[in-house]
């Protein structure tokens, strides 16, 4: 019984970084699109994203059943319910890639991005595609201390976020209003995906201490 | 034993209401201090924050304990999840009315919302509370028709959230970047508060029914 309840344990892992992966690549193209008005691209993150819907029910579906089966305790108990909260977190990173890639389709054949900004996002969406990385590998090695680090790279996301608001906001901005509110959406889509994937890292530090290290509000804007 | 455990999941109820209860006086407190650049009614609600955050743990403890001490089955099991899930919701509710106070704040004493944009916050506000305090109620009778009626109201919040967007990206748009930078981000809180009351409603409607309507990401912006 114990030993088939860790396989399935270990299984239930193994879809949780599969769509970590999902997440980072559906985050690597949907910016890749944005950067490039690339509409083939951007129509793949879209049709995409069921995929990774599909593998977060999944996911939730064998928690339940290993919850109602095998009732766990103690560290047990919280590996399956950060799993719970982690293929949330990820399914919901997937949704602001997809938001991203519907942006740079929303635009096409323009860029939605002005010149100025697009380094950028290009930064944030490189930062937040080794975020997902490194989520799926704090995953599966439930390794505390890369779990902690994830939240520097979540800071430089944040610094860049806020300063583009300073980019957007100075007096010498030329691309009007319609461009600046893209740039803000784009650059909360971004913020936000980082953010969840700390969030998963904090469960993950919660499932090895038994001590969940704060829940706090996003970063404010 | 199963006595003690339906007392159990009473209290936890109970305390998810009252969160709701919570994150409604924060979202009202939070719209008129962004409506008449109310500074105190912002801090209040900035302080108040906290005591969701500290609810919110209450709740995920007494789930986990019920979890580890009880192993429900069947609908109780589903019904601790729920709470879990909505537990994580509400907060996020809480969360977004801090961001709507902080914006407040940020702009005081001037106003961060133009004219012509306040009859829309004004409206999108009362929207929110209704969407909490409707929750609350679902989260007490687990009426599955009302859970469902609450995505009406949701759509409600959805239309003027895109009327917003032809608003401020109007030619006649006479605020400028920074104004139109902060409706921007002031409408997506106000969206997300509403779509995470009707995440609430689809979780009580999974323990009704047992299954789940469906995740989708939020509505396009």
């Amino acid at each position: 019984m114990r030993e088939a309840y860790h396989v399935e344990l270990k299984q239930l892992a193994d879809r949780l970084a599969e769509m970590s992966v999902q997440v980072a690549t559906a985050m690597e193209r949907a910016t890749e699109a944005l950067l490039e008005a690339n509409l083939a691209l951007a129509e793949q993150v879209i049709s995409d994203d069921a995929k990774i819907d599909d593998l977060r029910a999944e996911c939730e579906e064998q928690a339940y059943a290993l919850l109602a089966l095998q009732a766990p305790v103690a560290t047990d108990l919280r590996t399956v319910l950060a799993a719970i909260h982690a293929a949330e977190s990820v399914e919901r990173m997937g949704d602001l890639a997809l938001h991203v890639a519907k942006t740079a389709r929303r635009r096409h054949p323009e860029c939605a991005l002005p010149e100025p900004v697009r380094p950028y996002f290009a930064e944030m969406g490189e930062l937040g595609v080794k975020l997902a990385l490194r989520t799926q590998e704090i995953i599966k090695s439930q390794d505390v201390e890369a779990a902690r680090a994830l939240e520097a790279d979540d800071d430089h996301v944040d610094d860049i976020h806020r300063h583009l608001f300073s980019v957007i906001m100075d007096k010498d901005w030329a691309y009007g209003v319609a461009a600046a509110v893209d740039v803000t959406l784009l650059g909360r889509f971004y913020e936000r995906y980082a953010d969840h994937a700390v969030s998963v890292a904090k469960r993950m530090i919660f499932v090895a201490t038994g001590k969940m290290p704060g829940y706090g509000a996003d970063e404010d804007v």
